[in-house]
């Protein structure tokens, strides 16, 4: 991973040839981006923002993504009040995530667990009676092997990131299963 | 184009972070790929390779393409020979490649067709008694306005590049529609 710190180190985005892309399985997103920001908050990724779940409507995501034409990534924090599904915790000030679906293993190699996926979408106004938008959030977390290896070196648990999260548009999102 | 001539100058590939990939879409194949090469047969690019069609089985493709893990891209020769549809001259030495559907019109910006998309799948055997297979092909040609900007201009009409083509299995090439 020096690498790609190295490469984002400058003040300039990295420069990349027509065609070229950010486009992570779910497993490298686990083992090469998750895990090293959960193991050192100070971990930053050429293709990967920050942001706060909560403080954020859908469509100013793009506006601060550090990359990305139809798909941006971001880490963001943990919810440390409800660490199991915390749901009332997904709400924006114009709406809400709301799960759907049920969340997917990702593995690396056979049968060794790293870490989940879940998928949500956004709703606008409030639950029960939120109007469904086209918005999808795909929720990245570390499980199994990644979890015991990663988690206890954190350096600073004040500032618990735990999440990659990768938003896009459902009309231009029909491709990213290809890699998953 | 000149980046990415220059980045394939060196001996080495180039360097992606992890989860950074050649992922073009349509437009960016026609017009940042195909067009450059046709204009230039010594135009090279870091990410495809060159190929015969005839002489290649595609099993034999990964291991001659430049870069990729499940899809494989090349510029090869337009026969010259069926210049509307050759299909005679799509066999290889154990099958044949059949055009599937109908080709799909690629765009830059609204109604400026640039190109062409042809998909075909590979049959093991002779026509009309082969086996099909995964392997699937997709295949770009210029048209509309980049032939007539870009064909006039070729400097040895002799080895007339004229395609680009992409190749994966079936098995794991369904999220390419994504930037289709």
């Amino acid at each position: 991973m020096e690498e790609a710190i190295m490469l984002n180190s400058g003040e300039e985005g990295m420069y990349l040839p027509p065609g070229f892309r950010f486009y992570p399985t779910d497993e490298e997103v686990i083992t090469y981006y998750l895990c090293e920001k959960v193991a050192d908050p100070d971990f930053m990724a050429d293709a990967i923002g920050e942001v706060d779940l909560n403080k954020c409507e859908p469509w100013d995501l793009p506006g601060k993504a550090k990359m990305g034409e139809k798909e941006w990534y971001f880490f963001c924090q943990k919810d440390r009040k409800y660490p199991t599904g915390f749901r009332t915790n997904r709400a924006t000030a114009s709406g809400y995530w709301k799960a759907t679906g049920k969340d997917k293993e990702i593995h690396k190699g056979k049968g060794n667990l790293v870490g989940m996926k879940k998928t949500l979408v956004f709703y606008k106004g409030r639950a029960p009676n939120g109007e469904k938008t086209n918005w999808v959030m795909h929720e990245f977390r570390l499980e199994g092997s990644s979890i015991t290896l990663k988690h206890h070196s954190q350096k600073s648990p004040q500032k618990k990131i735990g999440l990659f999260v990768r938003y896009s548009t459902k009309a231009l999102d029909s491709g990213t299963a290809h890699i998953t």
